[in-house]
């Protein structure tokens, strides 16, 4: 059952990594290249924090997502007006079910709350971080016109209080990465934002964003 | 006394990141999870590299510099136009603390000289370098007008000669950090380099430094 | 004998690290820094995903490699033009001997085939992409001209076929990392490639590659 989520959580990460791999003008290798990387990346930092070998290398099942992704992406590429928002959209599917999944494995290794969300929040982001580092763009968790990281901080602290409480199930779980995936999608819908880390700087001085579309630097 | 200096280097390189967070017109959550790889990233590579679970996440008190960072640099965030020599000086800060604190860790764990005078540049231009990467700028680290990882270098390997002839003190200690923030700082005032990677090129040929200021890329 | 292949093979990594800090006109610090990352890179991930402490770490003889890359393209830097050919070039032979030096210790390790090729295909895409990323490039790994991933991965694929046929010999390997180096190079005199990640849209649309050249951020 654990396992079955943690696929899922990879499979839309694992898009979200070929999607920005088309969008780039990548090839289908490395296609699946970065959505492994986008899937599988944060859970391998998790593990290597936690210091024990990254499961991820232990059962092949794991490699099954990216490739499945990349193919998807191949055989159904949108328009390229749309890759950025559909990146988005997978991308923050992964982040809700990741900040869960994340959290409850650092409780189980007897993490303090603190740390706990802290593991859950770079198991989340981890792996988009990566994939916009390696594609050489700026990370989307760092855009100051939505919220990225705030998403997946409530989830984790939600995951960390239901443990703690004692009453965390299949269900709630559920809930809380649905919670986190409707934080990030709202905020892309309606603009919400959490203040600039310059405090006096106006918003309103901010450029516009960059057009979407894909970029291609070779 | 130990983890004192630590945090103490852990807040200088974090307030660095924190400012790089506010030249790249990143939010507020950005501006700590920044400071946050700055100032822990170096010491988390270190403790993967001697195979030990990192202490930063055994103990929630290294998460309080890079959040108190983004709070200071959101209360009193400098004119754009001083920002990326704020960001230069506060990294001095930290490099020189962490290439004393890096090789120490090292020479404890047995390493030889070679080795430990490595981990200790390491630790120390690992942060920046991690900050620099993700913020999807051209590491300062690599930067031919001025000296980086040399004055790491001078600080490790005094850090190590000190260690072996027997003479290590906490006085001495932050001697040698004093020095190797000194190397930097004087380096960015008065030009000081070495050589370029290829040989026979002129570096009168080179262009002009990028203009200073805020970035944005979104 | 293990350990002289090996030493041969960060020796051109580290050499196409060079080159790229001279084409990016980096100091020489951070051409041995950048050829360290690029020879040393892809084995300590590897190290690091199989749990335990890198070897690099343990013999200095390691470092050996990257300073003489260093010294060696200071000594003859080769015209503008030809360097980004010679990092490809360089960068190809790398690839060829350690796709099949880290499947071996993949499969060294008892890790089924399906891990111990991505394995082998990590240790030799890692360091030039650590490399290109911290370069603040798009790494050529993504490049959709030319094959990257499937020579690595033809390598990694052969060995682990040869390794449980029972005739793996040093003979055979070093022709396995010719072949891969082969492919990879023929692959850029004669622009094979492989399909883009997304399907349906026209090569013919694609920009043309960007001119080759120092490109110098500061």
């Amino acid at each position: 059952m654990y396992i079955l989520i943690e696929l899922v959580g990879i499979f839309f990460f694992a898009v979200a990594g070929s999607l920005m791999a088309a969008r780039r003008g990548f090839d289908i290798l490395g296609s699946a290249f970065l959505g492994g990387v986008c899937g599988l990346g944060g859970g391998v930092v998790r593990d290597l924090i936690l210091n024990e070998s990254p499961a991820t290398f232990e059962h092949p099942i794991y490699f099954v997502p990216p490739v499945l992704a990349a193919l998807c992406v191949y055989a159904f590429t949108p328009a390229v007006q749309k890759l950025h928002r559909l990146v988005q959209l997978f991308d923050a599917a992964g982040l809700g079910l990741f900040c869960v999944t994340g959290t409850m494995k650092a409780l189980e290794h007897q993490f303090n709350p603190v740390t706990a969300v802290l593991l859950g929040v770079i198991t989340s982001v981890g792996g988009g971080l990566m994939r916009d580092v390696i594609s050489n763009v700026t990370p989307d968790l760092f855009n100051p016109r939505d919220i990225y990281a705030l998403a997946a901080m409530v989830g984790s602290g939600l995951t960390v209080i239901a443990w703690h409480a004692g009453f965390m199930s299949v269900g709630l779980g559920a809930g809380i990465a649905g919670l986190a995936f409707l934080i990030r999608v709202l905020s892309l819908r309606f603009g919400w934002s959490v203040p600039l880390a310059a405090g006096h700087w106006h918003r309103a001085k901010q450029n516009p964003p960059a057009p979407d579309g894909p970029q291609r630097h070779f």
